[in-house]
């Protein structure tokens, strides 16, 4: 432990992705005082049409590598 | 989104579990360049006896506030 | 199936979930054309203080049986 | 919040899935009392192959967009 | 890796949770011919009135260590 | 209930699932003296790309229908 889920849309690059991973981890161990090899992080990239919000299904992003996205 | 959900023992002190809040959150707006109100972090701590490695059920943790965690 | 999880703020009350169970399956067997035995629904209620918006831990809520919610 | 997450069998259209999402945030807000804007759904289809009952791996289903559906 | 989550209603004894985590690990490595320290396993103990199947919520139930359990 | 899900690298051939959805029902069943029909499990396979330790994105496995597999 700790086992960390983040959902996330779909359409960020996999650049994004590890990064987010180094990033994440870093800032798990240094706030609970733990070793990189104890953190575990899943990505669970939402579908276009699989989420949705106030009743509606959220439309597809794009990772535009800069631009920020909409939910 | 995103949605984050973090699975840890049971143990750590609150004020660990705010400073993870925050500093989790700016990691993941920093890297995807969202708004921090985009970002949700449910917080799942797993009792003692609820959680189980190489077929053994863990023992509690204590968080010593400095010490490292065992899982 | 299908299984449905829903992750609420701790504080609503009983009959409240119930209500909700009722409604919620009524909801998805006339859309899905399936049989009320067929859904099944977990509730999830998330503690004061494990979770947090915009990277702040969101305060606890009270089910007034009338006013709406916070988060 | 609240955040649900529905599971249910791959081979719903997404009209059908569409109305789910109306439907099950109609039913949340008129129960809770809340507003649409804070319902958030996530629809996870499995896969044919990938869940078993009674430890029998469940066939594909078909929408009919009529008939009732397996499992 | 792997990563299970076990979801019964609570009332099983801890005996029985012992024996389920260390039961469920061997079937899973000789299965998938990995080792036992891979497999982690959690334990999510749904409370009486927070599960609900056809609408209805699931009643509690009692672990009598031998009788089989309802749901 | 019980609801399992098992998350692993994809990679796996569909025989080893059925196999392990059989061999876990088995145990489960064994342990809580629950019938099999009450036993579903819900498979969830991590794409590469989607899951780090340490920090790290885990790269692909392959089900060597033999070989054992890294994390």
């Amino acid at each position: 432990m700790p086992y960390i889920t983040v959902k996330l849309m779909e359409g960020r690059s996999s650049r994004r992705i590890k990064l987010l991973a180094a990033k994440m981890t870093e800032a798990v161990c240094e706030t609970l005082e733990i070793k990189p090899s104890d953190v575990r992080i899943e990505f669970v990239e939402l579908k276009a049409g699989t989420f949705a919000v106030a009743g509606q299904i959220v439309p597809e992003i794009k990772d535009s590598e800069g631009g920020s996205q909409h939910e």
